[in-house]
């Protein structure tokens, strides 16, 4: 677990960070700014007595992390991983079937950040990710995940294969993307399930491939292999929702 | 339809475009660089014949408008637009009930060209944009697309609602992404569609909409409002791909 000054950037971000009650130190927005987003959020900042700096462009894209501030930057305690544990645990109290995310080495903090906002629109009760080969919660993740960070927990694991191997033991069962699986509608998907995402360039690692129960693909009626990773995600993820709720 | 030179970034998008047969002019490469992935993109570029320059990163990196050349730009002609009605002449012809992408004012090249990479392997006829508020064909779009922009013809259109208006008179059925919407699952997506996906930030524009005939929605199982716009549009075309051909 890390806790450190994070900066968050961006209106839907700033605003979901406010809502989900996460602890804002300080919130910078552009001067002369009024519109209606922007005083909603000015709104959030005053219940929680939040420091309000008024700042210039310049300055605000001097701070600026992302280049895309939306004129509002907050500064928060980082967001924090979440033991494994705790989100397995909140999973068999949710009343829904444990579903996670795992990420096999998705390196592109856009892809993450979408990944994760569909992982929790789409009711996941977490997202794992390795120590190594992986991208941050930095802001841009945050502001790409439109304010999923603030409501899903996220684990940092360090060994890919042996969380897969210990979670097998409590009765999940890992379905990977892979080209050469079963046709994602024909596979079963339901009951307690670890989506195993893989990179963009290399798709799942084989070691973590050898660990999962299906391979699962998604029709391809193009000449190309693949789609977006976070595309590729956000099809899988549905395919599961609707075999869980809609048959 | 345009014609113009245009630079093409990133060895994917390099070789897909050799590979599709598309005309290009010069392709230069990173100098001593003789991994697998280039050497097959200098094969390629002889049996075409085409004139190969080797340069220094830092004259890559100043030619790049993408910042992300990976080695190897090439310049060909634009990719050009095709007109609608050899679009819908194609797809009449193809065996398969028309399946056309309306992108009613996407305006980041990167979710463009994941949409036009999605649209090709989900088996759509093309992409329709209209002229105003919307990206065009740009290198970022290219590359984003990873080649599909070379295979899947995108048209553009004067006003969407007119476009959407004679398509439906010719039998297309046209259903829009909504959160108010009936459930996508619920919904029947069969036959001849067209599937509107509306901006990221606005959704789909009031007058487009009124025009459709189903508005479906995707299940949001979170407290978010919506999904990336690259990542809905794969949901709802592989919704479509699953009622089409999985059913």
């Amino acid at each position: 677990m890390e806790i450190k000054e994070s900066q968050i950037e961006g209106r839907n971000a700033v605003l979901e960070a406010f809502r989900s009650g996460k602890s804002v130190d300080k919130l910078f927005i552009l001067d002369g700014c009024q519109d209606g987003p922007v005083l909603t959020i000015k709104r959030e900042a005053r219940k929680q007595e939040c420091l309000i700096k008024y700042v210039t462009k310049e300055r605000l894209d001097q701070i600026s992390e992302t280049g895309k501030h939306q004129g509002v930057i907050a500064f928060a305690a980082a967001y924090e991983y979440t033991p494994l544990e705790e989100i397995m645990k909140d999973a068999a109290e949710s009343g829904r079937a444990p579903f996670l995310f795992f990420l096999d080495g998705i390196e592109d903090p856009h892809n993450l950040g979408a990944i994760i906002r569909t992982a929790y629109q789409a009711g996941a009760h977490g997202v794992v990710i390795p120590k190594n080969r992986a991208v941050g919660l930095t802001p841009t993740v945050a502001r790409t995940s439109a304010g999923a960070l603030n409501f899903l927990p996220v684990a940092k694991v360090t060994n890919l294969v042996q969380t897969i191997e210990a979670l097998k033991k409590e009765g999940m069962w890992f379905a990977c993307a892979d080209m050469d699986g079963e046709v994602m509608y024909r596979a079963d998907l339901t009951g307690s399930i670890g989506l195993v995402i893989g990179s963009e360039g290399e798709g799942v690692s084989r070691l973590v491939k050898e660990k999962c129960d299906y391979k699962v693909s998604i029709p391809m009626l193009g000449k190309l292999d693949s789609l977006n990773a976070s595309v590729a995600a956000g099809v899988l993820a549905y395919e599961i929702v609707r075999q869980r709720d809609y048959q």
